[in-house]
């Protein structure tokens, strides 16, 4: 294979999450990762700046079509709905191909504090992209930073239902749904908080 | 000074971020942290794993007090009296001498995406102790994340303008007023998102 091939990105992410789960995230190296995916070093750092980005590429393209997706609400949008507009935005990166890659980076991450503390800083990230987005329609600052938190909570939810459910219903639909959830759950902060109620 | 002070842990800590402030959090090594306190790199390791540790000392303490707040609130306490009821328990670790670090690491946080790493996996841990105690008193998955997730969006606006104010405020009153906020925000999500609302 082509060292310029262009989907060079593509097959170092789906290298490194093979080899991640199969070795193990410590014990895989860079040349590795760029030995299997047909590529030499050089190329994988012209993609990546290093191993552990390698597993979050897609979160900087998601912070970009969430925050698209909130300035493209309709003006008299409530906060949901421009939650959902995010998501709904974002069906085109959560592709049935990134579910996979999703089980697998669930393993990787579990497995090592190290991923997960750069998966919490890209999520800080796209936090803020929503938030400012949020903020550029008018929302006050608190108002904006609950959206963000409430958003990435749907966020999460709904990938771990996404990738545990075994039909194929599009990601925005679960998104949407836990997003439901959450504001249900949300009016009613000030409620009793256990079963009985 | 003796290196078997009682006070290490605490004189490691100051000395620690009154060196990265200085310096920087790269150029600066255990060996100058345990110099700066008046103690060994041996005692360091003994109180820290690493040089990031010693900026999240007080983080463990707080999941654990707001765990226990939690677990003793009333048991018809709503969700928003329990956060409260958690924050209330943090005071104790939130002294005026807390304060003045937390100006500090904030200042050495915003210059290092690597601390800024450990904070946030920190504070994902915090999240957990608190949606783990909510659960325990009954509240179902959703509803024991959400409340963590908007306590701990809380708790940082709460550090935020505790840090930031001039009188000498108790730290759980700014987060009792930082929870309210948030809850009329919450009950609100589906309301439309601009100002003009």
């Amino acid at each position: 294979m082509s060292r310029w091939a262009p989907d060079a990105r593509e097959r170092l992410e789906a290298a490194a999450l093979d080899l991640f789960v199969e070795n193990g995230y410590e014990d895989t190296t860079v040349a590795q990762i760029a030995e299997r995916a047909g590529l030499n070093r050089a190329t994988f750092f012209r993609h990546f700046a290093d191993k552990r980005e390698v597993l979050f590429g897609g979160e900087d393209l998601l912070a970009g079509s969430f925050a698209d997706g909130i300035h493209a609400a309709a003006p008299d949008a409530t906060l949901t709905e421009c939650l959902q507009a995010a998501f709904a935005s974002a069906g085109v990166v959560m592709t049935p191909q990134q579910r996979a890659k999703a089980a697998q980076r669930v393993l990787v991450a579990a497995a090592n504090s190290e991923v997960q503390e750069r998966g919490l800083l890209k999520q800080a990230r796209i936090a803020g992209a929503i938030s400012a987005a949020l903020r550029e329609r008018g929302a006050d600052e608190l108002t904006a930073r609950l959206g963000a938190q409430v958003g990435m909570l749907a966020f999460s939810i709904a990938v771990e239902r996404w990738m545990g459910s075994d039909d194929d219903e599009p990601f925005p639909v679960h998104a949407a749904a836990a997003l439901s959830d959450l504001r249900v759950r949300a009016a009613e902060l000030g409620s009793p908080s256990g079963p009985s109620s």
